[in-house]
């Protein structure tokens, strides 16, 4: 973490956010990507020749052999001279995408910035599916030696459950809370509501993992725009603000982690962005976390801080994190609901934060709600991002 | 183009870089990213904490089944904790990289970034080499109905010959030119002299480009590190300092261009390179520019400001551009006789600035070197970075 004095930094605010029914989409990524960018930028009220960045968040545009998708999303939204680029992270490429466009508005290099996310693979069959996935592993030692990320994640469970003596129930709640989340949100891919006996009676995936345990494969785009605070004074728009945003790593391969029950670089991000932002965990309205998994989004909220380490699965069991818990989590249904098109999952976050932030949620909206947190990792977290949001 | 007031921004220096031989490489991208990126950082002796961030530009991972490069070239370098992500910007994937680096630590977001440039298709056949760079290009309008790259920028070739009476001969000698460069680079792929009658005698490959007329496919990995001035200083090194970065874009076909003999982003890239340097294209002592083919470099000296529009072609005929002219274009040999292994490209770029400017290029110095300028489009330029550096 950078220890310098650095110069000071704008205040950045997303102005506009938007995206697609997430699920299995017919368009090109060109297409999606457009129109949720030109959805966001309607919603921001911002002049194409305003918006200085496009950050393109995207890891398989080779399912479609295109890469660059910058220039093409650009161009559909007559944005031509914008300096454009794509960000891959694996799984957490929304949330780098995000943070590399924060990065630029609050230093001065942009005055707006549109972060657009977009992932196609529902025309894979599971086994080419899984095939893209697993390149955001170690593919040398973990997927393709059969390590695939419901097998890794597995091995995150088992020493969880091992550990802390929880329960493939107290898990299961997890699921049943985001899929109860998801009947809200008219974009999200799965829209059943599940109870914890169907949980627990779904076939194993990888053990503990049951197949209701697991996100699943989505297509979807979301697309944000940031802009700093005197471009969106002018533009009439109070947005939400950026509070802190925080970026880290750990080690790639599970075997080279001292601990199976956490993930360093959740820590370290969350450190970053709870510093930045002078705030504390106990100091969420809400928060949407990685929830690949529901032991994902067990350990994030351990990791993040809501709960003490090993208490995250009674916690949910609890009800803790539910709608009208004491912090609730995913209200948007999540990655096991909303769904997972990869390099859109942040950026989605994102969406969800605006929604709620600005009053829009519906069914799903959390009373009162002024500060939220976006957590999104890559692969079983050799990469994470932390965003802290708000109405300040 | 941000118009409203920034923060100051912190001076950033190039503290160390280092890059392997192009042509073909046995290691994979883990490996040959982590070799590259150690040689750097040895060289800028900078602690593996001190790196804040690692940015990996590459487009092609997918050849090894392998995103999510970061934390594992990161865990390779002690660096677990960095916040890492892959650039993908087809050709300008290494320039749009070493700008999201110059970014974090001019606006005080890292102290140190480490960025690191690896590609490798010589494993792939032409064929399937070939579509791998096409995604490069619109690839349902253009590549996908048959332009590949030859063929577009023959396009561009074509109009240029046309437009400005230049000739073949006159694109001859670029390849010349940068021919003979490489043979005192001993990382460069080709290394071997052409004469004119060579080139012109060479097989067309797209009319009127012939295959001297073409860059390699090549493998390779290159690096460099960033750093803020007050830790360049604590480390000792003086290094080279970025005097100014511009990113920009431009539609990404060839049919929605209003003139085929000049590219936009190049223009609107340089421009902000420039503003913010304070200098103008005679103040530049060297250029390392995108070569992909013979026609690019031509275009890319007009297009800087080196030469009037139109004028190029006859500049590089008459020498102007050699390593005794008034501006040495591609002293490294260029993608055109160095290689270009996509992603690698424009970071290599850097490399061949940092060993002009420490006096250790050897037989292709540039004699009294102050201020580099390099140059790194995507595709036909739908993106394009340029970034000054100099002593001061």
């Amino acid at each position: 973490m950078a220890t310098l004095p650095a110069p000071p930094h704008r205040s950045v605010r997303m102005i506009g956010a938007a995206m697609s029914k997430f699920g299995k989409m017919e368009q090109t990524l060109r297409e999606a990507g457009a129109q949720a960018g030109l959805a966001a930028v309607r919603e921001a009220g911002v002049g194409p020749a305003q918006v200085d960045h496009v950050y393109i968040a995207n890891a398989f545009g080779l399912v479609e052999n295109q890469g660059h998708l910058g220039p093409l999303i650009a161009s559909s939204l007559a944005m031509d001279h914008a300096a454009t680029l794509s960000v891959e992270s694996a799984c957490a490429s929304g949330g780098a995408a995000i943070h590399q466009a924060y990065m630029a508005v609050a230093g001065g290099f942009a005055d707006a910035a549109l972060v657009v996310g977009v992932e196609k693979v529902s025309m894979l069959g599971t086994a080419s599916a899984t095939t893209y996935f697993t390149s955001g592993s170690d593919f040398a030692f973990e997927a393709g030696s059969g390590g695939t990320f419901p097998g890794l994640y597995a091995t995150l469970a088992t020493a969880y459950l091992r550990t802390f003596g929880a329960t493939e129930e107290q898990l299961a709640h997890v699921a049943v809370k985001n899929h109860k989340n998801a009947l809200s949100n008219p974009n999200a891919h799965l829209q059943k509501a599940v109870s914890v006996e169907q949980v627990l009676a779904s076939p194993y995936v990888s053990w503990p993992l049951k197949l209701y345990d697991c996100c699943p494969f989505s297509d979807g785009a979301a697309a944000v725009v940031l802009a700093a605070e005197p471009l969106a004074r002018d533009l009439g728009k109070e947005g939400v603000a950026v509070l802190g945003a925080g970026r880290a790593g750990c080690a790639a391969q599970l075997q080279e982690r001292a601990s199976l029950v956490e993930l360093p670089s959740t820590r370290l991000a969350a450190e970053q962005a709870f510093a930045q932002a002078g705030l504390a965990p106990r100091d969420v309205s809400f928060a949407e976390v990685h929830d690949c998994f529901t032991v994902a989004e067990v350990l994030a909220t351990e990791d993040l801080g809501f709960f003490p380490k090993g208490e995250g699965a009674a916690a949910a069991a609890e009800g803790r994190t539910s709608l009208a818990g004491e912090v609730p989590v995913n209200p948007s249904g999540g990655l096991k609901a909303k769904g997972h098109p990869v390099g859109t999952t942040g950026v989605a976050q994102a969406v969800e934060v605006f929604e709620q932030l600005e009053g829009r949620a519906g069914g799903r909206q959390v009373k009162g709600a002024g500060v939220a947190l976006t957590h999104n990792i890559g692969a079983t977290g050799g990469s994470c991002a932390v965003h802290l949001w708000g109405r300040a």
